[in-house]
């Protein structure tokens, strides 16, 4: 249902805005967009009374495969070896319906937790984007392109991309972006075709980066450099690029990203529970102005599209691999998941932030919740990042709509999405 | 309310028990123990219908400090020093009313997230006690010992140690405990003491150990010896020891910790969180025979009691420092916070698992959650360690007793425990 008037009543208010305020206040919201902050007389067509409760911007996980939602729990704990065979095994056998299950299934985790906006880095893009559509999410779609030798995809990767953009032009809730799988399977030529598109058409171009050992040394035997080394040599890095993980990353590379304009999605979950080794080097990474932000990765590697828990671990694991405790304090790593994000996905002046002229994407908390209290305007952002869960996330408004409110999916039978998946998951596996 | 029999029908089951079978059935309760397990054909004064939810046992948080819970976000993002500070100023102007405060809320916030058992280390225990009583969760209290010189405690810490022991006998959920703060400001005189009573007496006996590198250092200008070996060395070291963190060990100590029987609890988040760069050998601790359990430490380190969390996060630094994605899969990250940890608390015969004759500490899932899906008997325990968070947990009981039913306390008036909390934190932190 879209209203065309709603009123956010008596909320505390983390902004994310330049000051970082936390008000108590209210939120008018009128056709998708923010239109006052603050004490709020107007009259709206829909109120929802949020005393107590915590408003903070939608949360955006730059980096998923939503579609591998069906397939959490079953490669865990594995050799990393062991795990790609196990993964690219089932990867083969998936049809157009276990995917748009698990797109599905993804997205209503996501909204659940409190994510409004997210990246998504996987072929069938357009089946991705129907669930995208039917469930108010916003999709930054990236279709996966890579060498024409590597893919099972029918057709050339780099043309369905092309494809799939030129057919999703002008949605404000399906974004098409540009993917790239990553040095191992891209040739120099993919990179730069997908970075001319990319550029030509005002595209986030997202690949991994960096992400294991193996990677590196591959490339360096290959190319004779470091990924981010041989892509800043090429030519390739600029401004449109998101580089997913970039954890093994020199302080010479991180320069050369912060010299690009290139942005960091950093996959802490991920990163430890298939024990690649690296960290990203997110206190570098700010030091020199590189835009840092959070990704879930998919759920064979975390298993979970949670952000709240996604914001705690990348926290403690910097703080804990820099023996400082000081390092990535509660507001940063706020802002890492909000508006840092909406800058790393290059929709900076639209969302990531509760500011007047803004798009409507915000989550309200249960200010009643055990575990956020003793709540306090000095506390908030702390409780926020270090003592919530996704499951405290109460409404949900997407681009104006209110897609969930009072934990109920609004537009969505949330029973038969999650039927469908887990049916979806026994045909797959057995 | 106390019911007769109870009966949990048509669940996934995990019973943690020797072969840890997960199975589908059902759970009849009598006076506090659990009677039957799978089929169950017999009638009961009370059933729950737990159709596809999952019953675990109740979790067993080894190492906290409730009563800080109106502590939280408070002192977070500091240098060690002056996070130590800041905690030793608060603490100093605590009082009874705002220590119950803090234990009230604390234990509402683990019986949410399913802890059913905790173990604490504090002074004022007898406060304490009167919230573990009320909430009808386990506690553990362990009155925290040091040497006289460095106590706040009005009158010697050992008399008052003792002095709670005697006045709470016989409890089947307050279970008195013998704490030391750690070898900082503990004599050997005073280990020692508390060593002869803890035994004479058959009491779990819990302190610090190893947390941070400048307690090693001092210890061994102090003592000539590291922590560990410093109490082994002393004759200190036995089998109802339960060491809190235990990070900074050698493999001689961790040898030494197996020779005496002493158990370990890891503090994951805490050592994260407060960066103080140990982290615990578990695979070694595991290779020697320790007991092995996971605590989340006080609020003002975490900042959360959610023991699901803390599995997920101990399964992700094991894996992460090891560079070894196989290290501490899913069933034992569990088994740690349940059956290992009930060894840990010497009351391996009573808790810790669902088998009959076992005194009924339950937690129940809901299995429909968006975050647990798709859910089949082969990823139950990976979706419980990776995928879960606290707010999950539908209904507890706790020794029989139905503390918690669809996320409505039972017998607890939550939203004044938590306002009192408040209360008592905006009276301390002004």
């Amino acid at each position: 249902m879209r209203y065309m008037r709603t009123l956010i009543k008596d909320a505390y208010i983390v902004t994310q805005d330049p000051s970082r305020e936390i008000i108590q206040g209210d939120i008018l919201v009128e056709d998708g967009l923010i239109l006052k902050v603050g004490k709020v007389y107007d009259s709206a067509d829909r109120e929802i009374d949020a005393s107590g409760d915590i408003v903070i911007p939608g949360l955006i996980n730059t980096h998923c495969h939503v579609s591998m939602a069906i397939l959490k729990g079953i490669v865990d704990d594995l050799p990393f070896d062991r795990f790609l065979e196990r993964v690219f095994q089932v990867d083969e056998r998936r049809t157009e319906k276990d995917i748009l299950a698990g797109a599905r299934q993804g997205c209503v985790e996501m909204l659940r937790s409190g994510t409004t906006t997210f990246v998504d880095l996987y072929y069938a893009q357009d089946i991705i984007a129907r669930a995208v559509e039917e469930m108010g999410i916003r999709g930054i779609l990236g279709w996966a392109v890579l060498d024409p030798e590597f893919t099972t995809q029918s057709g050339t990767p780099m043309d369905n991309c092309k494809r799939f953009h030129q057919s999703h032009r002008g949605s404000s809730r399906v974004v098409p972006a540009v993917g790239l799988q990553g040095v191992y399977v891209c040739s120099t030529e993919t990179f730069l075709d997908a970075r001319e598109y990319a550029l030509a058409n005002d595209l986030l171009l997202t690949f991994h980066l960096s992400e294991t050992r193996k990677e590196v040394s591959d490339c360096k035997r290959k190319e004779g450099k470091r990924p981010a080394d041989y892509l800043d040599g090429i030519g390739f890095l600029n401004d449109h690029c998101l580089a997913a993980h970039s954890a093994w990353l020199t302080m010479n590379e991180v320069r050369q990203l912060a010299d690009a304009g290139t942005k960091v999605s950093s996959c802490p979950v991920s990163n430890m529970k298939l024990a690649t080794g690296g960290v990203a080097p997110i206190p570098e990474m700010l030091q020199n102005d590189v835009t840092v932000s959070i990704g879930t990765d998919g759920s064979t590697t975390n298993n979970s599209l949670d952000m709240f828990g996604e914001m705690k671990t990348l926290a403690l694991l910097q703080k804990s691999s820099r023996w400082d405790p000081a390092v990535l304090p509660a507001q940063k790593v706020l802002d890492l998941a909000t508006i840092d994000a909406a800058h790393a996905v290059r929709m900076g002046d639209s969302i990531g932030s509760i500011e007047v002229g803004k798009r409507a994407d915000m989550v309200i908390l249960d200010g009643a919740a055990a575990n956020l209290r003793p709540l306090r305007p000095d506390n908030i952002v702390s409780n926020l990042v270090y003592s919530s869960c996704g499951l405290n996330v109460k409404t949900v408004l997407c681009d104006g709509v209110v897609v969930m409110e009072d934990r109920q999916l609004v537009s969505v039978d949330e029973e038969e999405v999650l039927n469908t998946a887990e049916e979806a998951a026994r045909e797959l596996l057995g």
